[in-house]
């Protein structure tokens, strides 16, 4: 119904909270029948908008016209023009990227820096409800996720699309019947070329028998979008029961993973945020039956497998990194040496070692798993015989190590707590006391040679 | 690859837990390329299967055909048969449903009633990848939700499909690569106009830009089913938050509703469950801004606007529907008559009523909302004065009451407790003491001329 489009239009945009009456909104308007439309409507409800358009050069004359129609276009609706011409043929190659990938990268920069610098709210490009299900449909077709069946989104950050509760034949009829005029795009990028097909060869043989389909595709992406909204909760409060964060590194435990369910989609909702693709999920997922030191490196991380453990750790981290060390372990081969553990009763008569490489704690003190690593900037423990706490920073200046040397300085970790800065101290709150009945002793073996 | 599609039916059944080696599995088999490539599978893997054959007599002599092909495929893989023939066109009529789905009903029922006589652990149907596909696709084009994109499902209760790994063209290259002879089924029912349409058509036509699209298509809805599982997870948690159960009658607090997220999702996964519409939800989300006593009748419940709930009533319940009772309520007119509410310092010069229709409580015994409604069995209560609890049953025989009286019984409830049967006793937990403070004073006027 072309008539109601203004009044669909105004309730769409505050249905669903894209943007308040009194803010700015910059228009991405490429000359197409879409994006004037669009234009237009804003100019008719009274919006305070301004008219951006880009040339991409790709078109020849072609592109030049388009520019001049849609300067003329904001003159004869009286709204601010912003234009650009871009190298879009040089960006690519320069940047080894698709024509339509530079198109679109330059063009969102762009109109991202225009809304900034002039005080604009919100961009708002002329999507409508058969790109919605265009896009929808395409993803499904090259195999996706729920996110890929939700559409495209009314609200992203800064960008709106308040054209999306309309079907392309009705901005088509608006047009014919305000006797809007428009230009016709001529371009037939690969990109276009697969929506093209999906709009004009499969979506209408699909409404022969479902003549709705449109609408209905439409409103089964907004209710995936509603179902991703309780999918994204569960999956966020899996994620916090699985992901246990040191440092920079985060730690998995393995035999909490390989019982959560669904274990692909979990893993898969985990390990992407660390560079993970999804063939490599499926990789990761091998490690959970694989032996310690089994890892799989990302674009970013390397998930390794450390005894009971998955370390997700930092590709700039990984010279030094995070070791797990569980309480039936009694040897530890790391970057620094070795450790030897061994819990014994404690014999009153028995005199505690002194040497440095050699920490005797209270076993009843500690709680397993403990961590091994390179102490960072914050650490800090109650040095043993010292009242209260101190940084291990201060410490290493006390004991007027050199640079090179800090930087080999590893720590023990139990619950969070620092227990032993190796071949330095312990902490006071685990020394062995006269109530001590059980001792775990470690002894730290440097590389041979030093 | 026809040559691998025995190991991978074999690790489909094992990975998708389908059944157990040591099970019996009856296969639906319909003569055609699908059941007859899957009865052979069965026959090579060496598990304990037989043939199930439903002769629908819609189509003449093809029918017996049919029959008599499935039937020597049953001898020639030495496999029990069991075969039945239905008056299907009669049955449509009788029970006014369409062909299609009589065919469905008798067959399923059949199928479950000789599974269970002859003692087989599950029925097989050889719906394949293309199935599923086209199932979710077509549910797209009609509109649907997140449980109409997850496809086919490899286990339904007592229905396995353990041909879903499979696509079509895999198993009519097997049938050659075997020889295996198979029926054609000459039918063009609608249904069947329906997906054979998206089959030849629309899945076709995708193919053209996306030549594995089956397989991604498929990939997908595995996706989709793992993200169901967490969407369950999370719409479940919103229900137990939401629901509140007073026997047969369900009730959701107004203001907890309007404020959960995603509304629409939540209100369906509610109230679909006591016989309410997609449309009918919608109507039910117009309850939270309408006065006290609007209603939606859905196939089975009502749902009403009782200040601030909705109760969920069943359609047998609600001559005498259940009432909710806020703090600040003086006065309520029910089925019964009239309530008259008031709250004061208690005065302890004043003398108690002693009006079996004047209940005075100690208010801070009470805790609203109170619920007013008939008594049902089960109820019992501490009545004034006595030491120990009694069934409100034995009280209404002990008050010589005529069955037509007992039916006008109301009881008031508070926190799950009877703290009044109506004209007849309160309950000694909350009657006046020397401690109380505060009366809540309740009278009860009967409708006039009783």
């Amino acid at each position: 119904m072309p008539h109601q489009l203004l009044t669909n239009f105004t309730s769409y945009i505050q249905g669903q909270q894209l943007f308040d009456p009194s803010q700015k909104v910059l228009l991405a308007v490429s000359g197409g029948v879409d994006s004037v439309v669009m234009a237009t409507l804003f100019k008719q409800a009274g919006f305070n908008a301004a008219i951006a358009h880009c040339n991409f050069q790709l078109r020849g004359e072609e592109s030049l016209r388009d520019e001049a129609f849609v300067r003329a276009l904001a003159a004869q609706l009286s709204l601010p023009f912003f234009q650009v011409s871009f190298n879009t043929t040089g960006y690519a190659e320069t940047h080894q990227v698709t024509i339509q990938v530079a198109a679109r990268e330059l063009r969102y920069e762009w109109l991202e820096a225009i809304r900034n610098q002039e005080g604009y709210h919100y961009i708002a490009t002329a999507h409508h409800m058969q790109d919605s299900v265009e896009t929808a449909l395409m993803n499904f077709a090259k195999g996706t996720g729920i996110a890929g069946l939700h559409g495209i989104l009314p609200k992203q950050e800064k960008v709106i699309r308040p054209l999306l509760f309309a079907e392309k034949d009705t901005l088509i009829a608006f047009a014919a019947w305000k006797n809007i005029q428009f230009v016709e795009d001529s371009s037939n990028t690969t990109d276009k070329y697969t929506r093209n097909f999906f709009r004009r060869q499969v979506i209408p043989r699909i409404q022969e028998v479902f003549p709705a389909a449109v609408k209905n595709m439409a409103a089964t992406t907004e209710r995936i979008r509603e179902a991703e909204y309780l999918y994204q909760e569960a999956v966020e409060r899996k994620k916090k029961q699985l992901l246990v964060q040191n440092g920079n590194t985060w730690m998995v435990p393995v035999r909490k993973l390989q019982h959560i369910k669904p274990l692909s989609t979990i893993a898969w909702e985990i390990f992407r945020h660390y560079g993970c693709s999804a063939a490599q999920t499926q990789q990761v997922l091998l490690l959970l039956g694989s032996e310690s030191g089994r890892y799989v490196e990302t674009s970013t991380h390397r998930i390794i497998r450390n005894r009971n453990w998955l370390l997700i750790t930092p590709l700039a981290d990984i010279a030094a990194p995070l070791q797990v060390i569980d309480a039936e372990q009694q040897h530890v081969h790391f970057a620094g040496g070795q450790l030897h553990i061994r819990q014994e009763k404690r014999d009153p008569h028995l005199p505690i070692p002194t040497s440095p490489f050699i920490a005797c704690l209270d076993a009843s003190q500690v709680t397993f798993p403990l961590l091994l690593r390179k102490w960072k900037q914050g650490d800090y423990l109650y040095p043993l015989g010292m009242p209260k706490k101190k940084k291990v920073s201060r410490l290493l200046i006390d004991q007027k190590l050199s640079l090179p040397e800090k930087e080999q300085v590893w720590v023990l970790e139990s619950a969070k707590k620092i227990v032993w800065v190796l071949g330095l101290r312990i902490d006071d709150r685990v020394k062995i006391t006269p109530k001590t009945q059980s001792v775990l002793q470690i002894e730290w073996k440097k590389i041979s040679g030093e």
